[in-house]
């Protein structure tokens, strides 16, 4: 494993020089955290479809368990168990318009990851940062257990595990576990685990910061160790489901995906499970006694376990709802943890949104009205004083408003309509829409994925790193 | 699947221009012969070891099934089940001596397959045509049911089911089914079907013809439709037990390999079956009851059944042994068939050796002495008499020898030396004589072979074609 150890060190060096102002050492996290074996255990695969652009090329990376679709490279890149998505990558001719600019893309965008080391990631979607229009990179860079990069280039960073950056550019920065950063660039700084911050500079600003007491019985870690808490430990309870997946060549789901819906052949699908039309199920869901209503969505990392969708729902990247009646048009953000129970059940009210990183875990029953907000840590009824407030009453902010943790100054209504406009532009692209011939998006674009496995070398020098190679059409 | 129509329309017409003077038309033979959802159906794969140099470019192809190893190009070809194992290829800077030459190689060796069309074909093994040293080309050709490319290029051929061309460079020529042909170059010929063609030009020939009676009950094709007869009907009722292989991931055999031996993780091996030391066993080998002794081989589309082989015994490619006791050294020929049973059993002797395409299918009890040479079709003692020799006496002719439909001519010394010299050339690749420290072959370098999936289009214009793959170390 002599090229792999080096390819670590390599790693360690370049991310920690770029986050040396802040004396930060990334080797302790990384250097025994994957058990050397395991670079050799799992496949990682790739999808070919007629519908995405192919542009593949691995040279010099482990890549155990990932997956990719659409144009991606790593060079020099460690990505273990890491989903990386690229199936809304801008194509040459596009336009991004941004700050007044309107940005004609020379070339399709790539995904690049290089020197970065990745464990059990999200990486999707394309590039929002207008200085990198062509390329969705992330390099140097460090990112723990079910951590989300999404649709803005990373360089430079440390994401503790269940970190999400989300349209947000980071430059030599450390985002903390469970932390979630929406807010455009974010460079030279640390933000706490578990913040949740959403800016739009000069519009908005959105923040909220778990009690420490909670973030440590959710999510806590230790140098080079995986994470712990109720929501890693939730996972791990799951992951032996998620093995049965690659242990066979093909699988056969014997439920009713209807013509316009799929159901990704990574996704664990349990009884008494209901798939609607223009549903789209990705890789490694867990449904088990749910029901998807027409138009919604259970992207990558979901769990559903007696969920009832009404339709038209998000549930965003890492999103697990347990126990609970989601009403029409529900948005469940990134790494949201919704558990409720017969005994204390949770509903939720058409067009309500659930913030990134909230976690409702319930000891008594709740009820969340129509188009409502919700953030942070709700257990009973009497939470949702300090982490809930009608959309409509925030669209009248102009100014501060304070509850409990949460701070929020700024627009309202621009950030309730940012919020609206991306929930409807969400289902757009994952075709909720379709109407039998337009308005087509994932749930028809991903019925008839090609699936290819690659492995690493087994033995000798290169043993865990993968060959070199380029994948066109 | 337009493109793939088009793919095989191309190879007729490349195949049927270089055919013109024989006036053959190949497109009744190919173009329905595989139905369209099987394209879609068998994934490709490809093996990567640290020991085997790697260079594979798949363009515009169609591999449905197909396994590669080693250094090839395929290039508008339609290879269907077919095993490219080129782990024999020349390196830069090795030298090929042919008629009084000797020839400095410039580059790596590689195998070439384009707009060509290959069904359940075996192709192996470098080069000996000093005309294209670097280059193991297959072009313009069809080439049908476990046909076996060994050894040399092919350019403008069609190949009946189970022919071989061994050591032969085939230009402009119709091999018919089940003939075997080893005579350097073979160039505007058409060989009958059942011909065993053994020539070195000026030393010597051996000629034998299957009657056409026993053709038609081992050997006999349509166009357009998979071969019938004893043979192919013997395979296809063990094909579904090979189908089990690929349907699982990662397949664990739960007897003994010794730690020098290998046995490909996509053979077949049913209970009571003892693998020795040094021992290689290939992919599609079949064994069920049987012994492989240290350094023996089973090699593609081997089966070995209620049949014990003493040791350092070469099944080559296609070899089928049922009900049989073999020597020390037995060497059993491309394709050949032979089958005991317990009232008839066969037992072959020390050394001897069973000539490409024979068929020994008993119905009495069958004793080969040892160091023979076998041929042809034996069923009973009596057919010994026209189709067996001491190599001794083989050795001793110089001149012309008739028994039955087998005409030697020329020097039996070197028909009988070559033969030894070959098999000891193939048991030292294959890594038989390996002492623990030197004469590794592929019996020690094929254990940690990591094999990669690939898929084709599953829809669209490019249904069943592969996407264009470079891979490299």
């Amino acid at each position: 494993m002599k090229l792999l150890e080096n390819l670590i060190e390599r790693i360690v060096q370049r991310t920690n020089i770029n986050l040396r102002e802040q004396s930060f050492d990334v080797g302790p996290y990384i250097r025994d955290l994957i058990e050397p074996e395991k670079f050799l255990k799992f496949y990682a695969f790739y999808g070919v479809t007629q519908h995405h652009p192919l542009n593949l090329e691995f040279v010099g990376s482990s890549l155990s368990g990932s997956y990719f679709m659409g144009n991606c490279r790593t060079h020099r890149a460690v990505l273990y168990k890491t989903d990386v998505r690229g199936d809304e990558l801008k194509r040459r001719g596009d336009h991004l318009r941004a700050g007044g600019f309107d940005i004609v893309l020379e070339s399709d965008e790539q995904i690049r990851i290089s020197n970065s080391f990745l464990v059990k990631n999200l990486v999707h979607n394309f590039s929002h940062d207008p200085e990198s229009a062509e390329e969705f990179f992330i390099r140097d860079s460090v990112s723990l257990h079910h951590a989300n990069i999404h649709g803005a280039p990373t360089a430079g960073a440390f994401l503790g595990p269940l970190a999400t950056v989300d349209l947000t550019t980071v430059y030599d920065a450390i985002i903390g576990s469970f932390a979630y950063v929406n807010a455009g660039e974010v460079d030279h700084q640390r933000v706490e685990p578990g913040t949740v911050w959403i800016e739009q500079r000069d519009v908005f600003r959105f923040l909220y910061r778990y009690p420490p007491e909670v973030l440590q019985k959710y999510v806590r870690y230790e140098a080079g160790q995986p994470p712990q808490g109720i929501l890693p430990e939730f996972m791990d309870a799951h992951e032996e489901e998620f093995q049965r997946l690659f242990d066979v060549v093909d699988l056969e789901f014997d439920g009713n995906v209807p013509e316009d819906a799929s159901l990704d052949r990574y996704a664990v699908v349990k009884p008494r499970t209901t798939i609607g039309r223009n549903v789209l199920i990705s890789q490694r869901a867990y449904l088990q006694n749910s029901t998807l209503g027409d138009g919604a969505n259970a992207q990558e990392n979901c769990f559903l376990i007696d969920a009832q969708l009404a339709g038209r729902n998000v549930m965003a990247h890492g999103a697990k709802v347990i126990g609970a009646r989601l009403g029409e048009g529900v948005f469940v953000g990134f790494n949201s943890f919704l558990r409720g129970s017969v005994e204390a059940p949770l509903r939720i009210g058409d067009g309500s949104i659930v913030l990134p990183h909230t976690i409702v875990d319930l000891a008594e029953r709740v009820e969340i009205p129509d188009h409502h907000l919700v953030w942070g840590y709700i257990t009973r009824p009497g939470d949702l004083e300090t982490h809930c407030m009608a959309l409509e009453a925030l669209s009248a902010v102009d100014g501060e408003v304070v509850r409990g943790n949460m701070h929020f100054n700024g627009s309202g209504a621009a950030f309730v309509e940012g919020f609206r406009a991306r929930v409807e532009h969400i289902l757009e692209a994952n075709g909720a829409f379709f109407d039998g011939h337009n308005q087509r998006g994932h749930a028809q674009e991903h019925r008839n994925i090609s699936f290819n496995t690659i492995r690493p070398y087994l033995e000798g020098e290169r043993q865990g790193i993968f060959p070199t190679m380029v994948i066109t059409p």
